[in-house]
C-alpha cells in the first residue's frame, strides 16, 4: 500500500476497540452502524465485559487479537486510551481513530495528553485521526463501511467530505434522506492532532472514487502548506470549503472549541479566492456545488438562460445569478423564433423565457434544448413551481432526458409528495435545488474552478538572496531606517529621496526645497499624531525653525527624538498603501489600498497570499476603489501602473524571501500630481 | 360593513364565476378547494355548461342568481371577462378577484383592456383585485376559505401574507406542510389594478386576526403612500418583505413580469431600513421571522446566549449572530457558577455553552433556564444535534415547556423521523429552526421593529413656503444660478460666495484672490471634465489669461459659455456630497457621502426618505466613512457637524416642499482645512 490513508478507507480488518452492549452508547451504535452497513472486511471487537456483541465475539484486549488489524477505532474512556494507543502500536497497527474526547480542547492539561498520545504514534510510525471525533464512512460497494454512530446507510456519490466538527458530521449524516448527499467518503477529523485536511487534500486527490473534495472546517491546521498543493499544481479536482469562524466571536468560539488559532476571515476569503478553491456560504450551499461538480457537465462561461412557468421564482433566480456575477444571456432570434412556435403568445420567448404556469412537459422539454443549444448560452435554469393542471415527475424527468454539453439546473417547488416519488421513479436521479437561489452559487463555484489559475508562474522563494543585514536582532521590533533601506534597494521599493541627520547635525544638512521634516526615534510610530511632520519647507532657516519647535514638543511629551529625516516635498494626488504581513497560518501576506492616515476608516483594501501571479495583482488592483481610479478615469491620464505593480510584486518577492519580516508598510504610497510613485514612509518589521 | 376589504377575507357569500366540472383546470381546482377546506358561507357557482359541480348548482350566468354575493371570484376567459365584470356590478357586487391573466403583464392591448375592466369597476363604486392573480384565504374558523387552486389545507395562525406572484404564493402553498407555516389570511394581488399593498397595509393593521403583515412583492406601487402609513404612525404592527428584482436584471426582469416600474434597490433598502419595515433575504427567512413575532417574547436588547451539545452547529449560530450585528451576551458568575454544577466537566460553561452530546433534556432545560434568567441576556439561541444516546423529543419539549419573558429559539438538526413526531405530539408546537444559520435573522428582525421610530418628529411639508421662483419653465431643465440662489439662501445651504459675470464683463470684476473661475453654461454639467475649472488664481492678470483660454477651448469644442463664476480659493480638506432626488414610487430623497470628482468610484454614500429624523440624519453620517472620519479620529479636530446635519435636513426640506424638484447636490460640499463647510457647486433640476 502506497499511502496510510488507504488503511482508513480501505480496510480489510476493522476494529472497535471499546465497543459496547449498551443500545445508545456511541460503542454499541457504532458497532451496530458498522453491521448494519454490511462492512465487507473482518470485523474485530474488543469488550472486556462481554463475550458477544451483534453476533460478533469480544476480544477481551486488543492483545489477544491474533488477526491483523488495518484500522483501529478507539472509543474507550479516556483514561483507557493511553494504554488502549500503546497496545495497538506494538500489534503494528498502523491507522488509528481515536473517537474519545477530553484532549486539547479541553485545556492545558488535556493538550499535554493528546501530545503524549501523538508521540506514542510517532514513534511507532503510525496516524491518528482525532482525538475529539466520530468516525469514517466508506460508500464504495467493495469496503461498505460507515464506521460512525449515526446509523444511517448512506449512499454512494462520487464527492469526499471531511469535517473538523463531529456534531456538523452527525447533522449532515442525520438528513441524508431528505438532502440526497451521495458520498463516496467521509471522515470527521477532530482535533487533527495529527491527519489533518492538508493529509486528505493529498490523498483524495488521488483516489480515482473520488471527484470533488469538500471540507467543513473551523482553522486551518497549515495553511501555507494547503496553499502549496494548489501553488504547485498539484491539485485538478475541485475543492468546496465552509470555514466556520467568519466573525470575531466565531473565531473565538472556534478556538475554544478545538483549541485551533483562527486566520482572520478576510485572510481566508483571499487564499480561497486566489487560489480557486469555493467557499461556501453555507452547508446547504456546500452540498448543492458538490452535486454540480459531479453531476453538471462544467459551464464555459458566466451567461445563463432561466426558464420558467413562474415569474416570481424566476425574478429571484435572476437576482441570484447577478449577486454571484453571472449574467442573463442574450438569446439568438434564430432561439426567439423557434421558441414561438411553442410558447404561449402572453408568455416570454426573451430570457427569462416564461412558459405560464400551463406549460407542458414536452414544452418545457423543447423550450430547455433550445436555450442549451444557443451558442449565446452557458448554462440553463429551469425553475418550475407545480401547478395544477401539470404533473412536476413528467416536467422534471423530460428535462432530465436532455443530453446536452451545456448544463441544465433545475429548481423544483412541487408538493411534498413529489420527492418521494422522485426518489422513486426518477431514471436518473440528478440533483434538482428546492429554491430560485440555489443554482447561482453552484454556477458560479464552477466556473471560478474553471478559471482558476493552474501555471507555474507564482512568485517562488528565492533562497539565494545575500544582504548585509541581520534580522535577527529585530524579534519583535521595527528595523532601523538603514536596514530598511537595505531591503528597499535590494527590492527596488520606489521609496523617497531621504537624508537622515543628527537631531545636533541639522543646521549642515544640504537638501533641495520645498522640503519636508519628520522626527525619528523607535517610539514615534504615528508620526503626524505626534505632530512630528511638518511639510512645505521653502528654506533653511524655517528648517531650523521647525526642527526646533519639534524638539521641544518630543521633549514636552517625554519622548526622546533620535534623528530628523528631510526628504522633498512632493504635491500629493493619491495615497495608496502597499503592505505586506505574515499570517499564523497561511504566511506571507501582501496587501494593497487606499493608503494615508485614514487608512482603517476607508477600509479600501484587498490581500492576497504573496505566492502571486501577475493576474492575482491586477485583481488586487481592480478590487480596490482606488486601484480603479488610478488606471484613468474621467479623462485622467492613468498613473504609473507598472511602478504600482512592481512594488506589489517586490514587497510579496520579500515577505516569501524572509521569514523573519512580520510586517512592512508602504504607507502611503504617494501618487504625485504628475503621476509618479514615492513612498514617504517605509516601516518593517520582525 | 366598514372596509371593502372584509368582503373580500369575511364573505358570507362566495361566487366563483368560471367554476369548471373539468378536474385539473383551475375553475374546477379552486371550487374543489372551497369545498374540500370547508367554506362556512354560501358557495355560488356560474357555468353554463353545467348543471351542477361538486355537490353544488351550477347558475347559467350571474344574472340568474337572486341571492347577494358578498365576493366574486371571475376565472373566466379573457374575452368574457369585461362582460362578467359588468354584470357582477350590475348586481351590486362590491368585492371582485380576477384571477384571469393577459393584462397589463402581456403589454400595451392588455395594459388598455385592464385600464377598461377598472374604470367598469371603479364607476361602480366596487374593487378589485387582480387581474393575474392566484385567489385568496381566510383559516379562521368562522370563515374557513381557501379559494385558490392549491388544495391544501392551511393551518391558522396570527400572520397575514400577501404575495405580487402568483407562482411564488403557490409554491409557499405547496410547501405548507413541510414548513409548518400558519397564517390568517393570504392574498394574491398579480398586477395590482386597484387593490395594493397598501390597502393591505391599512386594512391588517385593524384586523384582530393578524399580528404580522408579509409581503412578497416584486414592486411598491406608490411608496410614497406605503411609507405614509409609517410616518404617521399607523403602523402598529411588525411588516416583513421579501422583495424580488434586487439587482438590475432582476428589475428588469420584475418590471416585464407585472409591468411595474421599479425603484433601485438601494432605494428599497433605505426605505426598509429608516422606517423599521423587515426586509428578508429570503422566502425562508420571511416565514421564519414571522413566526418569530408571533410566537416568541420581543427580546430587550442584542445580547445572545447560546447553549449546544455540538460546538461546530454553535460556531455557525455566532457567526450569523455577529453577522446580524447581535453580540455575545456576557454572563454572570451566578450564571455559570449554577451552570457548573451539572454541565460536563469537558463542556463549557462560558458563552457559547456546551453541553457536549451527552447532554440530557432535564440539563438542557435547566441551562436553558439560567441563560435566560441572566440578566445580561436578551435572548436565548439552543442548537441540539441529535446524538444516538439522547432522543431530540424530549429535549426539545422540555425547553418549550419553560416560562420566560426571554425569547428561547430552538435549532434542531435531528433524524428525519422526527419532524412527524413533533406535528404529532408537541404540546406547544412551537417553531422549531432547522439551521444554525436561521434565529440571527429572526433576533434582528425582531429587534429593528422595536427599535423603529415611532414619534411625530419628522420632517413634513410646508405648504406655505413662498418663493420667487417659477418651477414651471424648467421641465427637465437645470435652475439658473439666480434661482439657484433664491433656494439656496430660503433654505440655508452653506454655499460658498460667488460673483457671477458675463464673458465680457470679466475685466471689471472686483473679487478677493486667491480665486477660482468657472465656466457657467446649460451644456457645461461635469465642469473639470471639460476644463472648465481653473483653481487658485492669484491675480487679476492671471485671471483674464484663463478666462480668455477657457472661452478659446470651449470654442474650440462648440460648447456656449455662457457667464463666467468666481469665488473664493479655499484649501480643501474633506469632499461631501449632500444631495436630493425624487424616486418614481418613494418620493423625495436624501442622499450623503463622500463628494468631489470620484463620488461614483467611491461609492460611500447613504440615502434616506427626505421625511427625516434627527436620528436618521445621524444614521446617515455614521453610515458613512467620511462620515466617521469628519466626527475627528486620530487626535483631529471634528469638521462643524452641526452644520453638516443642517445642511441635510435642510436638502430634505426642499425635496419635501417642491415636488418639482428631481434632483439637487452640493458636490462637493467642502471641508476646509479650519473645519469650514462651502458648497462650491450647486446644481438643482426640475
Amino acid at each position: 500500500m502506497q499511502n496510510v490513508l488507504d488503511k482508513y478507507f480501505y480496510p480489510k480488518s476493522l476494529c472497535i476497540v471499546g465497543a459496547s452492549s449498551k443500545p445508545g452508547s456511541i460503542g454499541y451504535e457504532l458497532t451496530r452502524s458498522v453491521k448494519e452497513y454490511g462492512f465487507t472486511g473482518e470485523l474485530l471487537l474488543v469488550n472486556p465485559k462481554a463475550e458477544e456483541l451483534l453476533g460478533y465475539k469480544c476480544y477481551p484486549s486488543v492483545n489477544d487479537i491474533t488477526s491483523s488489524i488495518d484500522l483501529a477505532i478507539v472509543l474507550v474512556p479516556k483514561k483507557f486510551v493511553e494504554q488502549t494507543i500503546t497496545d495497538l502500536v506494538n500489534k503494528n497497527v498502523k491507522a488509528i481513530i481515536l473517537v474519545t474526547a477530553g484532549f486539547k480542547e479541553t485545556g492545558k492539561e488535556g493538550a499535554e495528553e493528546e501530545e503524549r498520545i501523538l508521540k506514542i504514534i510517532k514513534e511507532a510510525g503510525a496516524r491518528l485521526v482525532g482525538p475529539n471525533c466520530m468516525g469514517i464512512i466508506n460508500t464504495q460497494d467493495e469496503i461498505k463501511m460507515n464506521a460512525t454512530f449515526v446509523a444511517e446507510k448512506p449512499q454512494n456519490g462520487k464527492m469526499a467530505f471531511c469535517s473538523q466538527s463531529g456534531a456538523i458530521g452527525a447533522a449532515v449524516l442525520n438528513t441524508l434522506r431528505e438532502t440526497d448527499i451521495r458520498f463516496s467518503h467521509f471522515i470527521s477529523v477532530g482535533n487533527k492532532a495529527d491527519i489533518t485536511e492538508n493529509d486528505l487534500l493529498e490523498y483524495w486527490q488521488k483516489d480515482d472514487n473520488i471527484s470533488v473534495i469538500t471540507y467543513y472546517l473551523e482553522s486551518f491546521e497549515d495553511g501555507e502548506k494547503f496553499t502549496k498543493y494548489f501553488i504547485d499544481g498539484e491539485v485538478t479536482k475541485p475543492v468546496v470549503v465552509v470555514k466556520g469562524g467568519r466573525t470575531a466571536s466565531g473565531i473565538k468560539a472556534a478556538s475554544s472549541h478545538t483549541g485551533a488559532l483562527g486566520s482572520s476571515d478576510k485572510v481566508v476569503d483571499a487564499i480561497m479566492d486566489q487560489f480557486g478553491i469555493i467557499r461556501a456560504d453555507d452547508l446547504n450551499d456546500l452540498f448543492n456545488i458538490a452535486k454540480g461538480f459531479e453531476n453538471f457537465p462544467m459551464p464555459q462561461g458566466n451567461r445563463i438562460a432561466v426558464v420558467t412557468n413562474a415569474g416570481g421564482p424566476s425574478i429571484l433566480t435572476v437576482d441570484s445569478l447577478e449577486k454571484h456575477g453571472l449574467t442573463l444571456a442574450e438569446l439568438t432570434e434564430e432561439t426567439k423564433s423557434e421558441l414561438r412556435k411553442f410558447a404561449p403568445p402572453q408568455g416570454s420567448v426573451n430570457n427569462p423565457v416564461d412558459l405560464l404556469p400551463g406549460g407542458t412537459a414536452e414544452q418545457f422539454k423543447r423550450a430547455n434544448e433550445l436555450l442549451a443549444a444557443d451558442i449565446n448560452v452557458d448554462a440553463v435554469v429551469s425553475v418550475f413551481v407545480e401547478p395544477v393542471m401539470v404533473k412536476a415527475l413528467p416536467v422534471i424527468e423530460a428535462i432530465n432526458d436532455i443530453q446536452s454539453s451545456v448544463p441544465i439546473f433545475q429548481v423544483v417547488m412541487p408538493l411534498p409528495e413529489f420527492w418521494e416519488e422522485y426518489r422513486r421513479e426518477s431514471k436518473t436521479k440528478k440533483p434538482l435545488f428546492r429554491n430560485p437561489e440555489n443554482p447561482a452559487p453552484v454556477i458560479a463555484g464552477m466556473l471560478k474552478f474553471k478559471n482558476r489559475q493552474t501555471g507555474d508562474n507564482r512568485i517562488k522563494r528565492n533562497d539565494s538572496v545575500s544582504l548585509n543585514l541581520n534580522f535577527e536582532k529585530y524579534k519583535d521590533r521595527f528595523l532601523t531606517q538603514e536596514d530598511v533601506t537595505v531591503l528597499a534597494d535590494y527590492y527596488n521599493l520606489p521609496v523617497i529621496k531621504t537624508t537622515l541627520v543628527n537631531v545636533n547635525d541639522i543646521g549642515s544638512v544640504d537638501i533641495e526645497y520645498p522640503a519636508v521634516l519628520k522626527a525619528v526615534g523607535e517610539e514615534i510610530i504615528h508620526k503626524s499624531d505626534l505632530k512630528g511632520v511638518v511639510l512645505d519647507i521653502q528654506n533653511k532657516k524655517e528648517l531650523l525653525a521647525e526642527a526646533e519647535k519639534m524638539l521641544e514638543s518630543f521633549n514636552g511629551m517625554n519622548i526622546p527624538v533620535e534623528a530628523f529625516m528631510i526628504q522633498p516635498y512632493i504635491q500629493t494626488k493619491f495615497e495608496l498603501l502597499v503592505g505586506g504581513f505574515r499570517d499564523p497560518s497561511f504566511g506571507p501576506m501582501v496587501m494593497f489600498g487606499t493608503g494615508g492616515k485614514y487608512v482603517e476608516y476607508y477600509d479600501d483594501t484587498v490581500i492576497r497570499s504573496a505566492y502571486l501571479t501577475g493576474r492575482d495583482v491586477d485583481e488586487m488592483i481592480n478590487g480596490t476603489k482606488i486601484g480603479k481610479i488610478i488606471r484613468g478615469v474621467r479623462g485622467e491620464q492613468p498613473v504609473d501602473m507598472e511602478g504600482v505593480k512592481n512594488a506589489i510584486k517586490s514587497v510579496a518577492q520579500m515577505m516569501v524571501n524572509h521569514k523573519q519580516i512580520t510586517e512592512c508598510d508602504l504607507n502611503p504610497l504617494i501618487v504625485t500630481g504628475n503621476n509618479k510613485l514615492f513612498a514617504v514612509d517605509v516601516r518593517i518589521k520582525c
